[in-house]
């Protein structure tokens, strides 16, 4: 019998970077509740945090700062390499071969914070730059005096972005940034456990992040949301997806047994960055998708999740829903560094086990008798 | 307290794969002792087995074999690919990108075995091409009349492989084809739990074999042999290494407690493929390395692991160093793959957890007053 199919529950490591406390539905950087994290701070405020333990001074802030917008810029063969991929590729493949190609010109090395920093400042050119050539228009060079959420939807659109979706997409930037041992950041520590570098470790995380089940849901929620169309419809459609056996995105997670704190501040955030009708569309579909799932599992209540309102968000900002999980990447992939640099400075291999239940002993027999 | 640091003895799933029995050195591939698999059958006929629960009939394995061939050719543009990356490159980073590259055509869907046929089909030809046109040589074509070990020798060189060491290619890529929850099919199986693709698994898992821990291993065993020059020289090189606190490559295992079956079938490979000098020194080195190493960890019995004859055999088969991990990838993707199949056959996302050891309840200051 498994005995932890799926680790459910099974910690482990010792973590100083994240807590999640799914019965009280709070989530913890480094010792600062999501909620304050969110409210006040700039994502590079945050992402210092997560990589050094503290919040920095405003001398360390700028210092980052420049080093963040001196690794914005991506080498004009990484552009032709996005550009010789497919137009209709997943971002998400796209993100993978880029940081991948980055990497081939490292050598193998310990994984240290100038990796962080250089993989982190390169993920939103490497999304807008692609998003661009693949609807045939060149990439657009990054600009020093935006900051690290101004100029991602700078470099998508080459136009001064509205201040209102900045603030939406810098808090969506700091609430993503990291999350305990999900997917994709426990791939990126097995593979920094082998002693692999760190442009490896990221693009396994990206390759784990890219499933429906971890960050390629939001896009499939704006989907759902577009399909149900008006508030009024969102029972009748609910009820269909249920009675039809598919699952209803962006509901329920395994570590919250309450709201997700995500999910909250993200929602009030749409508030004010969406468009009034899909605020009002995403709220009757959370009370409803919560009330009629309850009905079918009543021994466990289930909650609309991050993803639920990052779709709302991301699409408030203009991102194309095509460009979500990507974009999720461009935060994650703080919780990912600071989880790799956490890994190497106190490592062990990861290498857990399978229980053996096929057959034993049997004999090879020539193929002209099998 | 860390519940499970390194998963050590952490059993995560049933599988039907492949049975590792430590204290008595055995190691089983879907009910078939290694030895009696590595003895008598091709790669192909192993590949089938792990792929599919049973040694394949004639006609199985025809099809499989001209669905091998078929799969063997890579595209131009992926050529292209190559080339641009340094010739320097890690060719594991070299193989990330290029299954990268192909992945970015496919649409995401879950895995299945024309995925695991084609992936593992186009390593050899991806690393081959790669150590040609690193040297300034043109790729060249697989042919459609060899099996899969002597096509990968043929690739490299342009000449008719010798059978001794299509023979001895042949039986390390058996050898080699799978190994429990190792680090790197542990990260596939991950990524597959999220409902990612096969080419996304297979990318993590590349990324995870490149860590010296892990695949990275063959490469310094070599080194070492070539550092020690002769079998007289062993003992102060080993006891010099071991009082400096450096590791001693190719020596101990975290499952076996006894000898590797599989070193012991590369052992006798070596015996014949290799040069004399080379197959005696490697044989001094490692009874003295685990005479000097039972010293130094009398509670703990260490032996020569996998990687300390692939080395040999590798060496022997005139692969160049720089390219035993990426050779190593190509018997281990059939691994990754079968594993990848049966995670998607009953999956359950793996996600555990790490325990919050930082600080709590920090209020965020204003950055002035930091």
């Amino acid at each position: 019998m498994p005995q932890a199919k799926g680790l459910e529950g099974i910690i482990i490591d010792d973590s100083a970077i994240c807590k999640i406390d799914g019965s009280q539905g709070r989530l913890i950087y480094r010792g600062y509740d999501i909620h304050d994290l969110a409210s006040s701070l700039a994502f590079e405020e945050v992402a210092y945090l997560l990589w050094n333990g503290n919040l920095p001074t405003s001398e360390q802030l700028k210092q980052l700062n420049n080093e963040l917008v001196r690794q914005r810029m991506i080498p004009e063969k990484l552009k032709s390499a996005i550009r010789d991929l497919p137009a209709t590729s997943n971002a998400l493949d796209v993100l993978r071969t880029a940081i991948s190609i980055l990497g081939a010109e490292k050598p193998l090395k310990k994984p240290d914070l100038t990796d962080a920093i250089a993989i982190s400042a390169k993920i939103p050119t490497i999304n807008a730059a692609f998003d661009r050539m693949r609807n045939g228009r060149e990439p657009i060079e990054p600009r020093d005096d935006l900051t690290h959420a101004a100029n991602y939807l700078y470099m998508l659109t080459g136009r001064d972005p509205d201040p209102i979706k900045v603030d939406a997409l810098n808090k969506y930037l700091i609430l993503l940034a990291d999350h305990g041992m999900n997917s994709s950041t426990f791939t990126a520590r097995i593979v920094a456990s082998t002693w692999s570098d760190a442009y490896s470790a990221v693009v396994a995380a990206i390759c784990a992040l890219k499933g429906p089940l971890h960050g390629g849901a939001p896009a499939p929620v704006l989907k759902m949301l577009q399909d149900i169309g008006t508030p009024d419809r969102a029972e009748e459609w609910i009820r269909n997806e249920l009675k039809s056996d598919r699952r209803l995105m962006g509901f329920g997670h395994r570590v919250y047994k309450t709201t997700d704190p995500r999910a909250e501040i993200l929602r009030s955030i749409g508030e004010k960055s969406a468009p009034k009708n899909l605020i009002e569309l995403a709220e009757k579909v959370e009370q409803t998708g919560i009330r009629i799932l309850q009905e079918y599992r009543p021994q466990r209540k289930l909650y609309a999740n991050v993803e639920f309102y990052s779709a709302v968000v991301m699409h408030s900002v203009d991102l194309p829903s095509d460009l979500f999980t990507a974009t999720f990447a461009a935060s994650r992939s703080i919780g990912w560094t600071a989880n790799i640099l956490e890994q190497v400075t106190n490592n062990r291999l990861i290498r857990p086990e399978t229980e053996y239940t096929g057959p034993l002993n049997r004999k090879v027999v020539p193929i002209s008798a099998r």
